[in-house]
């Protein structure tokens, strides 16, 4: 297609007259279109199945590039939203869609990245029931940032949480971490590599439906900014215990392992986007295991540590038998990952 | 303060590290806890109340500057939501919040938006359960763009909605349209303007609550976006009748008069922030609009026209006796306005 006639977006798409109206009906409502969702209403009555705990979340996307191996700014504010319903044991229902896209970007890429937001919306089941868009002035955006807020619902009586962890639980990764992170890294051409790695990102509720029926599940976190280490530390910080993982048993990929080591980055700080990481009673942690690989997505899970009383950090047993720290995250190594 | 001294955002706040957390904990959770907000969770259970339907909306704000006479985007992200569930007919109770940070903001201007979010977010009743934040690269963002998303309940079996409106139905609007979009634009140092134009950001709640004991009241909406002459616009294209606008009955202060007239804008198609345009059978009109007027913020509503059988168009009739029809909105006057 000739550059120069490309159609692309123009302020008049923000404006809540004709041209907007347009926007959303051709790019929008076709995509994304279902039972409930009205473009000519402001709000949607969705049913919630009575006698449910009902879950709200909420994230903001703002991934460079937008496409990138592995997926795109759609997929990933669909499975974002819908990995941290999953977590909390949540069924994910509806979500809501914020677009705030900037002026010029092309109408051809747009309906792309909705129509992959569609395609990840109807593969995990969820219905995009409202949604907004903005156009921002060329030079104050990035393209396109999204923001989805989940809703799902969740059988009363369970309890999930940091606060449920103790001593001598086991830690569970449902596959291999840092390949959303590289991915996008690979992507971005001022790095100037290529190599052969894919984005997880994935919905990671399969994987969490295969724990739920564990009497011995403490908790479950999706490693997404500032990775696997974050979450660890998390641990750390919520119950004043430690972390300690085996790192001959954390998975990560060969061609992240040796990206990681050409450019200087640490993979266990760096974002998964499909990956599960759960924490489960001792004597369940082997059948928990065998579960999660039983999953759809989890055939690379891996038993990676243990919570011990102290010291309160998180360490990493190295392969060579020596122990590191993986420290709370300081700098940003890699901002606009997802 | 010494501007070169002053906290500012960066990128690191973004990272999933110890500084995103301690932005989250020293501004966001210090505004806005309450008891439903856990911000070392990602998602967060709400109460429903039982037998209520359940509506959903989402707005995203993009507002520049973002402080301005009569409130800012802190304010307005809460206004903006809370009067989309309250023209359904809906009490709003939750909402969950994206907050896109451009690198190099102030952290002192950012606590302040935050700040009054909360207080807009208390006076409208509603609890922010759920919030991301993400850090975009400097000169990739405009400062700050909120995303808010709001989970509201009504009393089933009420139906409003375009599809009610009827021939000969009567068009209510609670106060002055306009004042938002020109207090913004008033407030943008470009223009070379001052003038003592406040915006209307507020919640309609009180309004849309006012009308809904009337069975007669067929559909509320609040005009934003392109104003008052787009939501007649909508009201139009739903319904194919036409809508009669009486110029001497909407009500326009002043200093909106004067600033439209000097560059050329029409208050008709100025967004409000905290108006309420409501649809009424005839019947019920004169009753529906002294309620509107007991209501906090709806002293000065009015009844400013009728659906007709045709044309299938907006009609104003002018203060002079002439007819000037009001088009669907083309271009974008002011971009970034709400």
């Amino acid at each position: 297609m000739d550059q120069g006639t490309e159609l692309r977006i123009e302020l008049a798409h923000g404006n809540g007259g004709r041209l907007m109206r347009e926007l959303i009906e051709s790019v929008f409502a076709r995509h994304l279109g279902n039972d409930l969702l009205d473009v000519t209403s402001d709000s949607a009555r969705v049913p919630i199945p009575a006698g449910q705990d009902v879950f709200v979340t909420t994230d903001g996307f703002i991934v460079n590039p937008l496409e990138f191996p592995g997926g795109d700014i759609g997929s990933l504010a669909v499975h974002g939203t819908v990995n941290d319903l999953s977590v909390a044991g949540a069924t994910p229902l509806y979500l809501t869609l914020n677009a705030f896209i900037e002026e010029g970007l092309e109408i051809a890429r747009l309906d792309r990245l909705v129509s992959s937001l569609a395609r990840a919306a109807k593969g995990c089941g969820v219905r995009v029931v409202a949604g907004d868009t903005k156009v921002v002035v060329r030079g104050e955006g990035g393209g396109l940032y999204l923001a989805t807020t989940g809703i799902g619902v969740r059988e009363p009586g369970r309890s999930l949480g940091l606060d449920q962890v103790r001593e001598g639980d086991v830690l569970l990764v449902s596959g291999p971490v840092g390949d959303h992170g590289t991915a996008v890294m690979l992507a971005r051409e001022e790095f100037g590599l290529r190599g052969d790695v894919r984005s997880d990102s994935a919905s990671v509720f399969p994987l969490a439906q295969a724990l739920l029926p564990f009497a011995g599940l403490r908790f479950m976190r999706d490693p997404t900014r500032g990775g696997l280490a974050s979450v660890a530390n998390e641990l750390v910080r919520a119950s004043g215990m430690g972390v300690r993982l085996a790192e001959a048993r954390v998975p990560v990929r060969e061609p992240v392992r040796s990206v990681c080591e050409m450019l200087g980055y640490d993979p266990y700080y760096l974002a998964c986007e499909g990956r599960l990481v759960a924490v489960v009673e001792a004597g369940q942690a082997e059948a928990a295991l065998a579960a999660l690989r039983g999953a759809p997505g989890g055939e690379h899970a891996q038993s990676i540590g243990e919570i011990t009383a102290r010291p309160a950090c998180v360490v990493l047993e190295t392969e060579l038998g020596g122990e590191r720290i993986l420290e709370e995250l300081e700098d940003d190594p890699l901002p606009r990952i997802c």
